[in-house]
């Protein structure tokens, strides 16, 4: 492509490194950039470049943090003997919402994936391991994606583990609440009929 | 949404403005900035406020430039006396990715849009017709969308121009080349057999 501008043509290649952004949308992004104030555009520069150098990462769970030790790390009504192992910070956050869960997390930055050359070495699994050592930890829930890089991580965590006195569980997998059978797809359907649990109704 | 960190929360806020982009897509933004390399953050935010204080307009076309004249006007090579009015930026780079059009363009910052609260007043329209006076233009090409407010815009320039001595054309509609019949949209087919052309070919 053309473009009228240097200062476009580095904004649009800047903008398309972004996942799923390709030139086409960067232009978009460009054009809708242009229409703004300018103290907006500046405002979002910063964000952005503010975001990346000032971040902190609590030093106990990995999780993002504004300080040493993250919120939840840090309230004592959360129960620290249990810890949810997630890969990264939009699971917190997703399981957060939930409400349903009052322990802590222990966020690892990634899957285990040898196609992508992450090995154990490159996640924060040693932290873990020194965690569950040093707190007397009693439950380690595993709440990883059900993908082949999930299992081999699951796989490779309650191997470390299994021999240090904790319960180690899995989320429970299933059809979604609300989803209906004949959409699910098979090798859940089937691992749901496999994996049934008592009726606890009436 | 609770978000871990006040730096993430803005970051999101700002991101979340581009058109299209929603809460969850630019914490998908925000996840993969805080993967990247620090100067590689620090250069899309600043890539990002240049583009926005250092840009600069053509002072004959409106379009995007670095300089005083964009390098259309600037190109003797060009048909000056043919305008070819378009709605942005975008218009602008698709055509002359067309490699099809020699003359210049006139760029209107948008389309009159009643409903938009976008009147003549708020585009680029003056300046078009007092172009036409001091120019000897020949010939107004109309590339606008073929929307409501792309025929209103077209509606109103005609008559502005009508008794200015120049050839007022629109770019032509019909179904697209290698578009199939059955898949076009009735009012296309339906202009396309009312608009039909004399036969070019053996």
């Amino acid at each position: 492509m053309n473009y009228p501008s240097v200062l476009i043509e580095e904004a649009v290649n800047e903008l398309s490194k972004f996942p799923g952004v390709g030139k086409k949308s960067a232009m978009r992004m460009v054009l809708h950039l242009l229409k703004q104030q300018e103290q907006e555009v500046v405002k979002l520069g910063n964000a952005v470049i503010k975001l990346r150098t000032q971040i902190k990462y609590c030093n106990r769970c990995g999780n993002v943090s504004d300080a040493e030790l993250c919120n939840i790390c840090n309230n004592p009504k959360r129960n620290q003997q249990t810890i949810c192992v997630v890969e990264d910070l939009r699971d917190v956050i997703a399981i957060e919402n939930t409400a349903q869960f009052t322990g802590t997390y222990h966020v690892l930055g990634g899957l285990i994936s040898p196609v992508n050359g992450v090995g154990p070495s490159d996640l924060n699994i040693d932290s873990l391991i020194e965690r569950i050592k040093a707190e007397q930890t009693t439950e380690v829930i595993m709440a990883l994606s059900a993908t082949m890089e999930g299992d081999t991580t699951v796989f490779y965590l309650s191997r470390k583990v299994k021999d240090m006195g904790v319960t180690i569980s899995t989320i429970s997998r299933g059809i979604a609440i609300g989803g209906e059978l004949e959409y699910a797809d098979e090798i859940t359907l089937g691992r749901s009929i496999a994996l049934r649990v008592p009726y606890q109704g009436s």
